[in-house]
């Protein structure tokens, strides 16, 4: 392979910047040429691709976002988007793509894989909800800024002695509110993978303070579960009494200079996805499993451990979800007391 | 003056430990003894004050919130509740109080003066909105804070090529609003101090997208003017097309390690403060005039400089309301463009 | 077990709260009662032991350092000096113990077994460089406080056209140097578990400025190499010519408020800690290996996985020390051009 | 006046993108053209200066450094240098210069003006070491980048019971030790402004440990008055016993990105500057006093209120140097105990 392109799609995840920088510079040092591809697949399917050098990538490493921009693109659920956008690859010389971004993004380089056009997929998104990775870029990233922001809602909560129901980002997985959660001390964590009783909620509530002496209480709730303004509803109905907050930490967990963790990771599997594209192989996802590089089929049998299938119906199915650490909601209620 | 107290009241605001730990240190220096009040005049009024040393104000200086915690409590508008509080403070030996905190307890401080117990009021809130000082504990913090989350939201934005309206605190001043907005590169910034035409605001959003080239357009919402999703629908009401968003920073504003200019200018304040009190001097407010110390009278008449004057009903006049920083605003559209 | 007890021992690292703050919520959980001891063996020895209970933990999670202080005491490596040291924590009625710290501690911890008490190691240090896991307390956190020291030199390097040779912690493990070179773009990275040539280093700066259009040059360099100020001498006997400029990041790595992956892991070991003495088991050492937590003998054969063997000669042997990721040294080569 | 230029010139300061970025924008929203010099007065001289528009000053705000560079260049100081860099200016067809820098590059405006070529300076220095103006760029962040650094190194100093020497930038004025030793709650600050007495400093370092029962002694010098090694000598030598360590802040505070007043004001003083030449006024440096615009002439009598004269050999006068906060120094003496 000579030229490959590289697009980033989905939502931004902080490290983006660094897997693409890697893939142009890996190229690179491998003899190749690197593209960049604008707004994702809207991108591809435009014609919106130009070349990258070793310098046009300065400079990108520390920054959050993705310099290369994201776009929402139904349109290339389409056969003919689809087909449209290896055209244009094809017309610019390009013989393999490098994804960087969450499902939706891999349904794309599914469909690249499908028609055989070889593509890698490096895993992007901040919710670490991606299967065949222990890792997702952002990640690292998100949890240390809904911690900081958590660290903050505590010195209010204390001083005003509040009840505050704190809503983090997470619509399938409920990482991230785990993991900021036992990261800032909070009382209690509200995540889509476990179920929960209103009425616990509350009577925990009222012991932190009467029992306990506690002058504060944080519960942290992923998205997926409610939007934090209608559990403070629920514990209101189901007698909650305390000064009670809701308040959504939104979109600032997408945003930051990513942590050294999200950005050597990235620039890892970035700079593996171009070795693999270098050996011809694509269809193939790439992660970290056990502190190393792995790479998975993208579109394959459950048994030869691809991401996805697809049925007789041509509907996708998603081969081994990401699957929430359990043993860590445990842990927060063995040591938030 | 042998004893002084000092308390935190109003919303808690970073940089309110410094003051604190500043009252009690040159307390000391100055050979008083200096006691804390709990949760602010609710402490006060139950008699809720215990002495503090030197040790015990040690690692509070980096601390957002106060450790002194604060708490609402209308009752201290009465004046049965404004007799029983000096009355625990006299049965304690208490001669003088420090009040750290916003609009509200500077209206106890007043009632305090009233009756002729020494109060000297230190201005602690965020919003920068207190007669008689340039500045007030806890706004650099809250702007830095402020300007970070923007940072990582015109992240986003660019990635996404999205339009979002941030709202940020401040219910009758535009600073936050002002300072964080220029600091980040808002293209827009709503304040309460200034008019705004709706139909302006979307034509400068579509400007920037079509004429500009810009690939984002963030608004920065002052709280006193409107909820930002509230905004948001106006926008669309007047034919906005672009693809918006309505966040809120919310709560994360108050709390955070205080930054070094809040904790240095709210220990000379403190510090000052236990100064007046030492010279026999109480009815006054300290505050940063021209980077310099100087205090105010409390009560008393506009000609006399007086923060507060009472009508002859017994109402509260604020005689040199906050005023807002036209000429920031102005600023902001001479270079965000 | 009943009643068991912490230490914190040798370099501080941030998130030996957390580890402390877990060993003492989880103990309580599981019925048994938690003491402190300050100041590491020497506190162990001289019998500065003491109840702590939940609250007493309280914010502690987001602190830097330890609140139970470390020392240094070479005494502990007596016979005498141990024997005094479970004599004074069998008086206190203490059945366990759990080390928290780097290599030097885990000698201790290894004579306590020795004699038959039972003590769990927890990692902790900010180099990363402990046998028997992954990941050690506070190596998060430091790699990215030099991340974000380098982003800010890089800023000045960038500005004056300046080389900066930029030393970090590491005296056997070129992990942080690695983890913090690849995040902030460093052009090279020299660690004490490879060769380096200086003419080679000195080429490449030269070849950066003049071939490459570069205007800045950062070497990163571990303290197990040599200091900075003599591999900036070195460079220039071999003909560097730019503006070469030494610095070293210095005690500023140890200290900050622990990442959120510092203080989840240090919460889930110290809790694991628990667990084992709980069950009768001492003499191990917990780790976390392929993300899952993992215990190992700490004196034993090598064979059996154990940390340490005793020669003939009572000499401590290190069976399985950790390992540079040369791998990521290479990535770096690939992508720093 | 139809076009201007702007240059940054000696040690780079966080904000000086920002104030370039206000000279550019506010020159177009003034109808003018802004061209960017590279490298400071060295550019100037070779010709290397380039037409800048609203979107090449985009993304600028938040990075510290500066990039146009910056760079020593003792040629300036000859008439020939300044008489060709004025050539260069007249042969693009500019009027009028922004100098962004410290004392050096102002010695640099004053000669424009005295050859009668407009320039107008802005003080970027992250020493807040400049006459006329309460307030350099830079030095906001730098006792932020400072207090950071001092609050990470209380951690180690308490863990371990250390006493540390921190040296902080500033070599004639003690700003950065005093605002950062107070925020980080220093035990002593010493600074070239004040004698200071060896037997003192170690006694306090006693007293400290002794009879007041601290755990730790920071000590925060300005390199003005010695580098920090030589300081932990001469405590030595004056007998102190306790665990000394000697630390260096170094070149981090120079960098990152800079703070929201750091922002704010380089950004009110660069759009300042633009109108001062709009109007024809060359000669003058910008400043901020008492939280308003100043601008104060370059060259002239001190009566005047210029900050430089010529003596009659025409050696440079500095008419209103910079003075130390004594009332800070003294403000800590009391609170620091």
């Amino acid at each position: 392979m000579k030229r490959i392109a590289v697009l980033t799609s989905g939502g931004d995840a902080p490290g983006m910047n660094a897997a693409v920088r890697a893939v142009v510079r890996k190229a690179i040092s491998e003899g190749m040429e690197a593209y960049g591809i604008n707004r994702g697949y809207a991108g591809m399917v435009e014609g919106d691709i130009f070349p990258l050098d070793a310098k046009a990538v300065s400079n990108t490493l520390s920054f959050g976002g993705t310099f290369l921009q994201s776009a929402r693109y139904p349109e290339f659920a389409t056969l003919e988007g689809q087909m449209k956008g290896i055209e244009q690859l094809k017309a610019k010389g390009i013989e393999g793509v490098v994804v960087v971004g969450g499902d939706g993004s891999y349904h794309g380089a599914m469909r690249l894989t499908e028609h055989g056009f070889p593509a890698v997929g490096v895993p992007g998104t901040i919710d670490n909800d991606i299967a065949g990775t222990d890792y997702t870029i952002g990640f690292d990233t998100a949890i240390n800024t809904a911690t900081d922001a958590l660290d903050k809602i505590r010195d209010t909560s204390f001083s005003h002695g509040r009840t505050f129901v704190v809503e983090v980002m997470g619509r399938n997985a409920g990482d991230i509110a785990l993991w900021a959660g036992i990261a800032a001390g909070a009382d209690q964590i509200i995540i889509p993978e476990e179920e929960y009783d209103i009425n616990e909620v509350v009577r925990k509530v009222r012991e932190g303070y009467e029992k306990k002496g506690k002058h504060r209480h944080i519960i942290v709730l992923a998205e997926g579960v409610m939007h934090a303004e209608k559990f403070v509803e629920l514990m209101k109905e189901a007698g909650d009494t305390s000064d009670l907050r809701a308040t959504n930490l939104g979109h600032i967990l997408r945003g930051g200079a990513p942590t050294p963790r999200d950005r050597v990771l990235a620039s890892w599997m970035g700079a593996h996805a171009v070795e693999l594209l270098k050996e011809g192989r694509g269809g193939l996802a790439v992660g970290i499993h056990n502190e190393q590089l792995v790479e998975s089929p993208i579109l394959g049998t459950a048994e030869e451990g691809a991401l996805f299938s697809l049925s007789d119906e041509g509907k996708i199915i998603v081969n081994n979800p990401h699957k929430a650490r359990l043993d860590l909601a445990q842990l927060n209620r063995d040591i938030a007391h």
